[in-house]
């Protein structure tokens, strides 16, 4: 939505001196009400401008972007996570290559019974280890993978925009998305119930882009 | 921005009757113009209806959404790429490998004098590469690249949307930004000015997010 001159001029006047009734704002620009009601209503519904009886129109605070920050901020993770792929502590490195390619992913989580997370292994910590020399028809991926509680993880309610920040903090392409459970002497444990990526990111933001949300 | 349940009933209207005047949608509505004009005006604005003097109104086919599209569409790859990771053809898998690492980069092109593009190399290339038992020290990367004209790119004018939509596609996780040269005989080469990935995206929907757009 673009603003006219006009509706920039109300906008800075009502930013420096609300609130500021409707009136006085037609003084100033010496037009009547009625030829600003127009304006007022398109700067009080798009959020940038908020209207109190008997005070007057005040600054929101909101860029005219907020709008897309905030439909950013809705989408939860649970409306767009994948299936995750896991494997046992014991599993060896090969065999979490082979499963990497089968399942076509770049990160794995490691669990043990009950799904409850351990850690996680990426492709580039599988690449590192099979440059080491290392016999990896033998060595378990507990050796290498990263391990709780150095595990970055999300939980299913949190926004995209929460998780997209934690990939690009942490320098991370996949998050395991999470439950908590409550373990043995009221010990938490995380249930890993998906899988969040710069892939999902990435289908996201076409749908956006071709207007699917 | 939401509209209000009257703003969605003219919408409606004139999605079905339209091109309609202002003076009919309120006799529609059995209200007057005057009290029509602020929704009126919300809906031109927005763009979800457009006026036509002596015509009326009519609907413009642009869903509430479509604002946060067209900005997508607008922001191109030129604004947002990263630096390009390149290597020769004549590189061994292990300095490749270790290239990779140094850089923190997941993917790499392979490039010829003049930073033209001959192919792109992945950390899953390399991954395989390495299972495979073959003499990595020897090795050179123009033996198991993707080669061109096999790899996908973009030019560094595409929006980001339209590169977002390849890098989901095809399955990948970078593309190389490229701008067309004339080389000989009036062949067409690609000079690698860039790289476009998964990360880029994730960050620039991170700071959408944070409404920096």
């Amino acid at each position: 939505m673009e603003l006219s001159k006009r509706q920039e001029t109300i906008l800075e006047i009502v930013k420096k001196e609300g609130p500021i009734t409707g009136e006085q704002i037609a003084e100033r620009l010496r037009l009547t009400r009625a030829t600003l009601r127009p304006d007022m209503a398109i700067l009080t519904m798009s959020g940038m401008l908020e209207a109190r009886p008997r005070v007057g129109y005040f600054y929101s605070g909101k860029k005219p972007g907020q709008e897309l920050a905030e439909k950013l901020h809705q989408i939860t993770i649970n409306d767009i996570k994948s299936v995750p792929v896991v494997v046992s502590e014991q599993c060896t490195v090969y065999d979490a290559v082979v499963t990497m390619f089968i399942e076509d992913v770049g990160t794995m989580f490691v669990v043990r019974e009950g799904g409850l997370l351990e850690g996680v292994i990426s492709r580039k910590d599988l690449l590192k280890t099979t440059l080491g020399g290392q016999d990896i028809h033998k060595l378990p991926v507990g050796v290498i993978m990263t391990r709780m509680p150095n595990v970055v993880y999300v939980e299913s309610d949190a926004s995209v925009l929460e998780a997209a920040r934690k990939l690009i903090t942490h320098e991370v392409d996949a998050l395991p998305v999470v439950r908590q459970v409550k373990g043995k002497d009221d010990h938490k444990d995380l249930e890993v119930v998906g899988r969040f990526s710069k892939t999902n990111v990435t289908r996201l933001f076409v749908e956006l882009g071709e207007g699917a949300y």
